[in-house]
């Protein structure tokens, strides 16, 4: 729970929470496997972690709620906007343009919320 | 129409008839090629068809609309909240746990208007 | 962009602005690469180009924005919606039905729009 | 079956046959209903059929099996092997560049069974 | 490891067994999350794990490994090769021909393995 | 040409080599779009662009021959083989663990064609 918090933050814990009613071994699998088992491992970096996650759920499409807490969690183990929307951008040369588009404006609200746009240092 | 009807009830129907005006033809293949003659073919039960139909439809993604329909029409065949809350959490090995998230609250929405919240013996 | 504005139309252009302060980058691709390079080669006409991309989008999923864009650009370049609409109909059977229905509806959508429903000569 | 020999000759009813011994009625379902029902409506002709085949069976990806099949059947249909790898292609830009080049090797094959390399007038 | 082995038997310790050298972890992964976790609940008979399992690799695609080990698994919980296949044809419905078609593929390859060709009682 | 050469190495060109007499333009634009304009861009350094990548085709499935190409890539760039492994497990909780089996069979591959088995320092 506190890799969850310090990772994921609000909303980690707004999707964990949406699952009570309905499967909360659900959530507790996010919980405990997820983040307890996978991130807790020492050898990738979260930041390195994070990179492949966005790769994934990009290329999936349809993750619009699990994107958004990972965008989320990009930025807080340290990626800049610039860099998680290049990730993005370079993500469409091998999903296509549809999908790299769809997680850029997932990023773009997560930014938005947080106050980072418009971002800098990008083509 | 009959079997669609049993098993889909009001949702099914509402998806056929979105189609009238656009695609009177794949409203007319729904009705008569899945339902007509897939559902009633005697070599697998209903109950079991249920749980294909949700295995394939969490693992596309991006199939709300028919995930509705199909979890409806797994409660009317008889599969309890729980069992098929577990068979969304189970489909996470298999496709991950973002395409569970998002079928398992589509269920959610389902057993809410069904008053079938929250759902006992999981977990 | 002159290609981009006759074939894509306003639902285009919406597209590349939605980037501008997030992904310039992605935005320019989608002009300079996808359009530039691509709708100005002669060896498959505009025509046979939308066919594909409504059988890619159909088959992806999840591509709602982009699919309004391209039901949009199909009409742009000469299909009638019966033909569009069964196009998609036809998409069912190599995608499945779940599929066909989503990119129908938002088919239904544009043609709403653009004063075209019921569409008439389809099944 | 007329029609499936015409379009898809060898290729489909390889097909079939593989199916026989474990699943006829899907075998049956392929004849029945994608070829008799889908490709013998007018509405859209056969031509056309197979350009939206193409980008749904680019775009799924791991269908080498059945991408040959209507490979072959859009040369029989008459389009140019340059017509079909254009079509490849341009299907980049929107499922991404792997699945391009997995479904125009799969093209080269059959191209070269049909002793149609190296294309000509492309790029 | 018990109920892997009674559930998927030989072929599910030759996937872990070809993971060994590479990634020991993502194999034990295999076998104590998915199966020690999993298939130990009794939420969800392993009876009806095995069809939205089934369900979820069809639609899928490109899991022939996998739904070789679970076509087997499937048999070994009592599911009869005609119902295997029946519940292939019905996934056809949701994700397509192509996908089915692979599947069944698949299923013909472990029914002949174990002598269980032609099926009968199908279509 | 150069950045491939020295990201991709020989995998990256024969995959180039492979498209010469069916589609000379999408080799071109691999060479050109993906590499030329992508991975010239400084907004993300290479490391990083390999790890997006490795997501992007872990999760698409059916793509071995270009996964091939980014795990030699993902070495060339200075990941280690217990990190390209890591960032493969990592993505079974996003993807699932049949993605993850798949991508890390690839992986097995261009390890042992590079010496590099068993890995070590991982779980």
């Amino acid at each position: 729970m506190k890799v969850l918090e310090q990772i994921d933050g609000e909303a980690g814990q707004r999707v964990v929470d949406s699952l009570a009613e309905v499967s909360p071994e659900l959530g507790h699998q996010v919980v405990a496997w997820a983040f307890g088992d996978m991130y807790a491992r020492p050898e990738l970096p979260p930041h390195d972690r994070q990179l492949v996650t966005l790769g994934v759920l990009t290329a999936l499409g349809g993750c619009e709620i699990e994107l958004e807490v990972h965008v989320n969690a990009a930025l807080n183990v340290g990626l800049t906007p610039a860099e998680i929307s290049e990730a993005l951008l370079h993500s469409a040369v091998y999903c296509g343009v549809p999908r790299a588009i769809n997680a850029t404006l997932v990023a773009k609200k997560v930014f938005a919320e947080r106050d980072l746009l418009p971002i800098t240092n990008v083509g």
